[in-house]
C-alpha cells in the first residue's frame, strides 16, 4: 500500500533543501509515503501522478515530522504525587527522592513494570510521539537493571543502562564500591540488552571520576555514551560528555562559557528538558545562549515520576518558548530533529524521502500553533513506519 | 434513568460538610446522578441501596466537579500566530492587536463566528469545561457586538457585553465618543442578550472613569459588572470593581496592598489568567499573597487569539502552581468552585447535593495530577446534566 497525504497546507520536512528555512517548510505541500517510508514531499501541485493507490486528505492543516523524545524513564511502578504536591508547598527538589521509585520498582513485577511502559507508550503517541527512548535506573541490583532493560528493549530500540542514577541505599557511603558493582558484573549482564550507557553526574548523585569510570566501563562493552550533566549545579557532566564523544549531554541547565564552546566544538547534542525545570521550580537552561554559539539543540519530555512526570513534548514545546529564549520553530526542530541528532538517528526526525514514515498531522494550521496553544492537544493523526498508529475521535 | 459512579478513587465535592479539606475530598467513594442533579455522594461503603438503575465503575480513578471557565472570548474570526511568534521573538504585547482580530471578526459571517464557538466549546469539554463564559469585544460597531452577543447566547447562559475592549480604529483620539456609543445606543441594542458587562480598564484600553461609565450604564439596563483589571499595569480597575459590587476582578497581575484589601473586604472575586502571563511573557500575578489575605480566587483560560489562545484549565492549573504560589488543590478550587463564585453560580462548581451534574473522570487517582502531569490530556469522561457529553478514545 502506498499513501497520498494531500492538501497539507504546511509540510515541516526538517530538510532545507526541500523547502524554507531550517524546518524545511513547504506551504500547500503533499507527501507519498510508500513501504513504511517516505518517498516524496514537495508542493502539491508537482505530485507524481499516479504516485499512491490511497489517499488522505489533511484539509489544510500543518504535517510535521513524529517526534523523536531522546530522554526518558519509562520503567518504574508507583507514583510520587505526594512529593510533588508536597515540593509545591515549599519543599525543594532532591535526587534522593529516586530512591522511592527504586523500592516501588523493585517490589513491582514484570508485568507492571510492563504495563506502565504501554501506558506512558501509548500517551506519548498520542501526543505526537513515535520514536523514544527510555532507561533503567530504578532497579539498581544487577537482576533489577536487567530485568528494567529486557522491559524497555520490548517496546522500543533506544534503550539506556542507567545503573549509574543514584548510590542504592544498601550501598550508603560506599558509594565507590558500587561503582566498581556497576562497572564489573552489572554492566556485563546489561551492556548486552542496552544501546547506551548513562550516568546522573550531579550533586546527591556521582562524580565525575566516578561518572568517567561507569561510561569507559560500558563503552569498552560497546555501549555508546550519553550524561545526565548540570541539572542540579554546576559541575564536570558537560565537559565529559564532550570529551568522551557522547551523543549527548542533558538537562545542561548550569553551565559555564567553557561548557558552551566545549559544545560547540564537539559533536555532543545539548538535550534540554524543560518540562523538569518547570515541575522542580528550578531555573531553566538558557537554550538561546546555547544556540547562538552554534550548539545543537534537543529537547526532550523526561517522563519520570519525581520530577517530570509528562510525555507531552508538545508542553515542553511550549514551554521552552516561553522560558528558554526559543523561537517556535527552532523548538519544533529541536523536538524532532534534535531529538534525532540526540540519538544518532538519520532515519526519524525529517520528512524528507527515505525517511521513516512517521507522520504527525496536526488540528491546526501552523507549528507556530503548538507554542501558541499551550495545553491544548492538537495532535489529531499518527502514523508510524507508514501505518496509522492513532487519530483523535 | 439515574447513573451510579461506582469505586471513584477520590472524590473532588468541593463541599467541605462532605470530605475532607475546602475540596472536600472523600476517598473510595461514589456518586449518584438523577434527573440532571447530583442525588448523593459519600463513601462507598455508604451507597444508599437501589439508588440508580445505571453504574459506571471509575476503577479507582480521580471524579472532579466540571471546571467553570469564567473568562473567555470565544467570538472572534482568524487567528494571531504571527504576532505570537514575533513576541516570541522579542516583542512586546500591547493591547493594540486586539484590533486585528476586529477587523477580522467584522469581516467574518455568522456561520464563520458560530463555527468557532462551536470549534472552542468542544475543545473545552474534552479538557473538562461545563461552563464557559464567553464575551463580545471584537465587534465594536452596534450591529457587530450585538451579533457577537446572539453568537455567544447560543453556546452559553454567560454572555458578557465587552463594546469596551478597545477603541475602534474609527473613534481613534476621540475616546469620549466611543464611550458615549457604548453607553447609549449600543448597550440599548446589546444588554438584552447579555447577562453581564465588562470594560477592559488599562493602558491602551479605557481609563477608570471611562471604566466607571460604561458599567454604570450597563448596571442600569439589568447587567452585573466584572472587569478587566491590572492586566498591563496597576490602575483603577480593581477598586471600581469591588466599589461596584462587580462578581469578579479579571487579571489582577498589578496590585497594591491597597487592593488586596479591597477584594479581601468585598464580594468581589479576583480570576487570575495564567495563560494570558504564559503567552505574553509577563510577570504572573502573586496567588498567594490573595489568598493569605483572604481573597477568593478563581483560575480561568481566557481563550483569545491574542494574548492566550487555549482551552485548556488544566493548563492553567499547572502554571497557576508552578508560576503563583498556588498549591493543587487551591488550583483545583479555584478553577472549579472559584469560577463557580466568579459567575455567581451555585448550581457548579461543586458535587454535593442538588448540584448539576457536571462530573469529570480524570485518568489519574488524584486531582493532584492535574499539576503533576503537565499537558497530559488526563480527562477521560465527561457528563454534563448527568448526560455523557464527552469520553476518550
Amino acid at each position: 500500500m502506498s499513501l497520498l497525504i494531500d492538501d497539507v497546507g504546511e509540510l515541516v520536512t526538517n530538510d532545507h533543501t526541500l523547502g524554507d528555512g531550517p524546518l524545511g517548510v513547504i506551504c500547500d505541500a503533499a507527501l507519498v509515503v510508500d513501504a513504511g517510508r517516505v518517498l516524496w514531499a514537495g508542493p502539491r501541485r508537482s505530485v507524481p501522478e499516479g504516485a499512491a493507490t490511497e489517499r488522505y486528505d489533511a484539509a489544510g492543516r500543518c504535517v510535521i515530522p513524529g517526534f523523536v523524545d531522546s530522554h526518558g524513564h519509562l520503567v518504574f511502578a508507583g507514583d510520587r504525587a505526594a512529593e510533588f504536591a508536597a515540593r509545591m508547598s515549599g519543599r525543594p527538589y532532591a535526587a534522593g527522592g529516586i530512591r522511592t521509585t527504586v523500592a516501588a520498582t523493585r517490589a513491582a513485577d514484570d508485568a507492571a513494570l510492563d504495563a506502565g511502559v504501554v501506558r506512558l507508550a501509548a500517551e506519548s503517541l498520542r501526543s505526537g510521539t513515535t520514536t523514544f527512548e527510555t532507561k533503567s535506573g530504578y532497579g539498581l541490583t544487577t537482576a533489577d537493571e536487567a530485568r528494567s532493560l529486557r522491559v524497555a528493549g520490548r517496546h522500543t530500540d533506544e534503550v539506556t543502562f542507567l545503573g549509574a542514577h543514584v548510590v542504592p541505599p544498601e550501598y550508603a557511603g560506599r558509594p565507590d564500591d558500587y561503582v566498581d558493582l556497576l562497572c564489573g558484573e552489572m554492566l556485563d549482564a546489561c551492556a548486552p540488552l542496552a544501546r547506551w550507557v548513562d550516568v546522573f553526574c550531579d550533586r546527591g548523585a556521582f562524580d565525575g571520576d566516578q561518572a568517567r569510570a561507569v561510561l569507559q566501563a560500558g563503552m569498552a562493552r560497546g555501549l555508546a555514551p550519553r550524561v545526565h550533566a548540570n541539572q542540579l549545579q554546576h559541575g564536570p557532566g558537560i565537559q565529559l560528555a564532550v570529551e568522551l564523544g557522547a551523543a549527548s549531554a542533558d538537562h545542561v541547565t548550569h553551565v559555564s562559557g567553557a561548557d558552551i564552546d566545549a559544545l560547540a566544538s564537539g559533536t555532543t547534542v545539548a538535550t534540554l528538558l524543560p518540562a523538569a525545570e518547570f515541575s522542580t521550580r528550578a531555573v531553566y537552561p538558557d537554550a538561546r545562549a546555547l544556540l547562538d554559539a552554534g550548539v545543537t539543540v534537543a529537547l526532550a519530555a523526561d517522563c519520570n515520576p519525581g520530577s517530570s512526570y509528562t510525555t507531552s513534548l508538545p508542553f515542553c514545546i511550549a514551554v521552552a518558548v516561553r522560558e528558554m529564549g526559543m523561537t517556535p520553530s527552532e523548538a519544533v526542530w529541536s523536538a524532532t530533529a534534535g531529538g534525532a541528532r540526540a540519538l544518532r538517528r538519520t532515519d526519524v526526525g525529517r520528512l524528507s524521502p527515505g525517511a521513516r514514515a512517521d507522520v504527525v498531522l496536526l488540528d491546526a494550521p501552523s507549528h507556530v500553533h503548538l507554542a501558541y496553544r499551550p495545553g491544548v492537544p492538537l495532535v489529531s493523526r499518527v502514523w508510524r513506519g507508514g501505518d496509522l498508529a492513532w487519530s483523535a475521535q
